[in-house]
């Protein structure tokens, strides 16, 4: 019989969202007068940017000739979307080329598939709490993982502490945190990385919520990140992308891993060979879509809905900060992260705000052993609905 | 420094489409008066379908407004999709439950990522001349290759030969060689797959241009295949997808693997956990077009396409069997194999060709060790081309 990976068995099946959906629809069924707020998804609400819509009816009818039919494109993507993106890091001082941008369809599949140019050997480094995927694919592949605790003593900004690994995952604006690193603690990153000869892969779906013009929007505003990190990018929460995908990822030629015999390599070069192989790129209707959140029309649209969502935050900012509550995030991110009241657990404070409150959020034990005794509040909705909720909450506490 | 995957270095570069695409560029140079028709590449020119472009527009008009607006899907696909196929393969006398269906962004992904999960130390058999995308995938991850010799004297349909392995790759309708396992051939695969506890690897890309209705469309036609074969289709060349990116694998619940430890599991469940963790599903407006192939409008539009290109691969076939060269393919298939006339190697007649009538084909060579010596026409071209193209060749030969 075919042996099947057998690493797929050591991983730990997540049941929060389904544990989540089970007691808001228990709830629901008990009390169907009340008017249920969910604010735990970290799914966008708002539609399409008309720029985005229009570039998506052309590029249909497009397909719909013989003359504009387009069959199989670049794998890595098209030249239009490449240069838009070159274009778009070049507005945070940024120089790429375009061979050094990969379009994909999302970043959790490239952060996921990234795993396959590396040896399982490799000691990988991930913050706790954190997104799950980066613990769950390395484990599908094997490796050994170090956690690094971010807690309220870092800000949830966790910071090198001496330990050795090869491959450091870090996510600014992080999620679930909304925690943001600066340019100093990202430094001291690429500096521990080219000390370690490690990779760092830098998770930047985020960056579009960043304000503060102190904080860098990418791993490339720091010296010496292009010897030393690869960073994965997304269009979901910029542009709405969750259920459109696309997103791109940038790996330097600057970066170099090496062989078990001591040969270096160009990540690069694997990355190109990985993707020709066994990806066959984003619909060419959707890059078409993707590059009109590039041009001044798109982007100023894009920059509404994310100014709209940010509202939001802001709102549940205020609140938490008029009831001294300690939370991350909420600032230069669509997520609060916020300490459970009254020293509740995630599950406990879940129950709790369900039950008095009719607002669902996401407990924070979900995304590690540190985020018990916090939760997630996301910045998705629509307004109304975000005050209601936060009118609610702070009666409440 | 971070180890790399070295098993990305024992890669063979693959110049063949380089190649052939420099020659022809020097070709043109040389000659600017002639007209060079390409007959290599394995991409539709097509438009899409009149019902895809009507259901990809509604699909657009949807995610303009926050009431149609589709965020994160399911990742294995939306339930109107996994249904349609489902229904499809009813047609062929197959019942599928939906959750043993995944949609994919096309064929060529899931045959790359299926690997994932299954163990490096598996013994791996593939046919050559064969698709490079089995191969390369299985080099990625360091696995064992036997090959089955595709030959004239199995008329490129290889069977069992008594050789143990672990996993399996069949390609029917093939690629390159158009030739199409019977009934009874696959029974006997099924039979070899059920006895050597192995996984049949089935790639059905091209089971739409099967005509004769003896000849199965899906290996699941086949008893006992549920229990041994996973199975591989894409829209690509159905519905002329390859620039719009979807298709289906099924991985049916009763089939299993084992741990090394001997437990028993099914690879549907570690599938699910594998695209949920590393894949965020097909864009909603591409699932809506997709959808819109397997409604009754939509599927007349699709075989008519398709029977346009099947008359070009009757006049290619009609041309070589009057002269008397040897072929594969051509009928229930996009793809003519053919013997190179006057004992010529595979690139030694693209040259010949070229040079004399200015028609491009691809170079058996590059499908493998069995390929040398043979030469891939393909039909997607338009009437005219191609019967321009194999009157040169019926004039030259």
């Amino acid at each position: 019989m075919a042996l099947i990976n057998g690493h797929f068995l050591e991983l730990e099946d997540s049941y929060l969202f389904s544990t989540v959906n089970k007691k808001v629809a228990a709830f629901g069924e008990a009390h169907p007068e009340k008017k249920i707020i969910r604010m735990g998804i970290g799914d966008v609400t708002l539609p399409l940017a008309p720029a985005v819509i229009d570039a998506l009816h052309q590029a249909v009818d497009e397909m719909a000739t013989k003359e504009g039919f387009h069959g199989y494109g670049p794998e890595q993507g098209y030249d239009f979307l490449r240069g838009a993106v070159r274009d778009y890091y070049k507005t945070h001082g940024v120089e790429l080329e375009a061979d050094e941008i990969f379009i994909s369809d999302g970043a959790k599949s490239d952060i996921g598939n990234i795993t396959d140019l590396f040896d399982g050997a490799n000691t990988v480094m991930i913050p706790d709490p954190v997104y799950p995927v980066y613990v769950d694919t390395n484990i599908m592949d094997g490796r050994t993982i170090l956690y690094l605790s971010a807690t309220p003593e870092n800000d949830f900004l966790p910071m090198p502490d001496g330990r050795h690994a090869d491959l450091v995952y870090l996510c600014s604006p992080n999620n679930p945190t909304g925690a943001v690193y600066t340019r100093e603690q990202l430094k001291a990153w690429v500096d521990y990385a080219l000390e370690n000869e490690a990779v760092l892969l830098f998770d930047a779906a985020y960056e579009s919520f960043i304000t503060d013009e102190k904080l860098p929007h990418s791993i490339y505003e720091v010296e010496g990140a292009k010897e030393c990190a690869i960073e994965f990018c997304s269009l979901s929460k910029t542009a709405g992308f969750t259920g459109t995908r696309c997103g791109y990822t940038v790996v330097p030629k600057a970066l170099y891993g090496k062989t078990a015999a001591g040969e270096k390599v160009q990540p690069n070069r694997l990355w190109l060979r990985r993707q020709t192989t066994k990806f066959n790129g984003v619909p060419y209707i959707i890059q078409r879509g993707a590059a009109a959140v590039f041009t001044p029309e798109g982007r100023a649209q894009c920059l509404n809905m994310i100014a709209y969502y940010r509202e939001n935050a802001k709102l549940m900012a205020d609140v938490l900060t008029r009831k001294g509550i300690y939370f991350t995030g909420g600032i230069n991110s669509p997520y609060i992260w916020m300490e459970c009241p009254g020293k509740m657990g995630s599950w406990e404070f879940f129950d709790f705000l369900l039950e008095k409150a009719a607002v669902v959020g996401t407990p924070g034990a979900g995304f590690g052993v540190n985020g018990e005794g916090f939760f997630r509040l996301t910045a998705f909705g629509n307004h109304e609905n975000a005050e209601e909720a936060m009118a609610r909450l702070e009666e409440l506490l």
